[in-house]
């Protein structure tokens, strides 16, 4: 059977991730990485592939069978996915989730004109933490969904911290709360305030000379990013924070505390949790999965924009049917 | 607009989950249930619903959108699901995973000579346990699956206790050991035993005068049932045994120990519980969920059986697309 012809679009840590998961289906191919940057620049990890510059995309349009953007939510998907929808069935990480439903008009707009499939939030908040919200909600009508972030370094929060006088390397991890997570397991569905679900560790390397105390105070009263939370900062040296704080681990849990039965009186409790020692490269994971998902789709005449909601679970398996109610039922 | 007409087929334990569960879903409506007892001698927990006979069932196929039949696998579901399927669209939980392909392939023909759908095997193992399991693998391709189960009263267990000379009333707890569960998520990928994974815990009401020492020498050594395990036989008084061992909690654990990145040398965990205060109103909960997944699906002009593997989890939701995309995603 023909291999699924897999682009990239963008090459940072999430385009790397995706090249790596390709490997690791065997009926998929990575046929080409496009960027913004000069081609002749990036060095891909994968022999034989070329880089094409991004404008050279909409010439390949046969060559291609999903491209799947890796660019950042803020300023490249808005625009780049629903441009290379034009040319290609198109995947990405969308994550902002305030926005998601007018990157979804755009995005399908874009498919329905040109007869192609989008999917886009995949990956794992949005995406597999969104199934479980769903999954669980569905199942359970009455309860309290929880969403917890963690142990994992918020880009974000640590660019925040990067950006505070007198700080030359900094990171910031969230951390979900055990107490809080202990609560919503006793099934007494707590309200939360912001300040019980999260804690925020940071770790500084301060430039030479510089106040630390004021630096503390500074990230610790930050408003929007720090005021609400408990945090900590511990200084450190640089030679140790290249040592331990090199790497992008994530996760968390989304928990479904419901009731059930007569007088609906019955406790039952869904958890869904993850612990990623690398947010990108997982993130990659799941899109590649889901391009196996678009080929099947696209296959039965879907057009259009879509999610992981719409997504039939088998379309994601390399298993026939069969196979899949013999030994994963 | 108009309801989902449910009956139900069987009226025991799940039979009144499924009951409950239909009152927590507005869009749904109990309108029937049926019995192979006197139907005078079935009282429901449902004012101005009637109870019938199972034979009077195929005359009423034009009352009922979905019959969610509540019998058990061994020998009701197999002869019930198809049989009905004859003149209903159907849902079962049937969980014999050996003969999962055959029960699958029975109800898919009467399913598709009558037009109508059929959902099998749907609840927690088989059904959420399932979908986790093909979601983690699709995702993470190189890894290792682990499902444990517990702590939870196993039917098949506390009736192979209750068989045993001197036994007046026995009930069997399966509990995974806490250590193998922490071995599976520090990335180990470990090979555990039968023995190494639960442990069974025995409550026993002896007959006054009973042989103690050889009541518990028996289920210890039982064949297929305890022998592969560490078991505990705790006695008790019948009083205490009443007002404690009273519920039907389970659960269980779907863990994914996955590997990505370059070299396959980035640690990926999954995790996934149910702790359920019981087990049977649980199911019945995800069955109901399922009765709407098929109605969506019969409208779109689908027909024959299907698992839990082909149902896009939108269709589990009564909410609509917009709003899961701008509440869920």
């Amino acid at each position: 059977m023909a291999k699924i012809k897999i682009g990239i679009a963008g090459y940072g840590n999430l385009g790397r991730g995706v090249e790596y998961a390709i490997r690791q289906n065997d009926d998929m191919e990575l046929v080409g990485v496009f960027t913004r940057r000069n081609p002749d620049s990036v060095k891909l990890n994968t022999e034989g592939v070329k880089v094409y510059s991004m404008e050279q995309a909409k010439e390949m349009s046969d060559k291609v069978d999903v491209m799947i953007l890796c660019g950042g939510s803020a300023t490249d998907l808005p625009e780049q996915t629903p441009e290379l929808a034009k040319y290609f069935n198109v995947i990405d990480s969308f994550d902002t989730h305030a926005t998601i439903p007018q990157h979804f008009a755009n995005v399908d707009a874009a498919c329905k004109e040109t007869g192609h499939v989008g999917i886009i939030s995949v990956g794992w908040d949005p995406g597999l933490f969104s199934l479980n919200r769903i999954y669980a909600e569905s199942i359970l009508p009455t309860g309290k969904t929880y969403t917890f972030w963690g142990k994992g370094v918020s880009q974000g929060h640590s660019d925040a911290i990067r950006r505070v006088d007198g700080v030359k390397f900094g990171i910031q991890y969230t951390v979900p709360i055990d107490n809080a997570l202990e609560q919503v397991r006793s099934g007494n569905q707590p309200e939360l305030t912001t300040r019980e679900k999260h804690l925020r560790e940071c770790y500084v390397v301060a430039e030479e000379g510089a106040d630390l105390a004021k630096i503390e105070e500074t990230i610790k009263t930050m408003p929007n990013y720090f005021d609400e939370y408990n945090t900590t900062v511990t200084f450190m040296e640089e030679e140790e924070f290249k040592a331990v704080h090199n790497k992008m681990p994530h996760g968390g849990f989304v928990m479904r505390s419901g009731r059930s039965g007569e007088g609906e009186a019955t406790h039952q409790m869904i958890e869904y949790s993850l612990k990623l020692d690398s947010n990108p490269e997982f993130t990659a994971s799941v899109l590649v999965a889901y391009a196996r998902a678009l080929m099947r789709m696209k296959a039965e005449g879907v057009v259009g924009c879509k999610t992981v909601f719409d997504v039939a679970p088998a379309y994601l398996s390399p298993l026939s049917g069969e196979e899949l109610r013999a030994h994963l039922l």
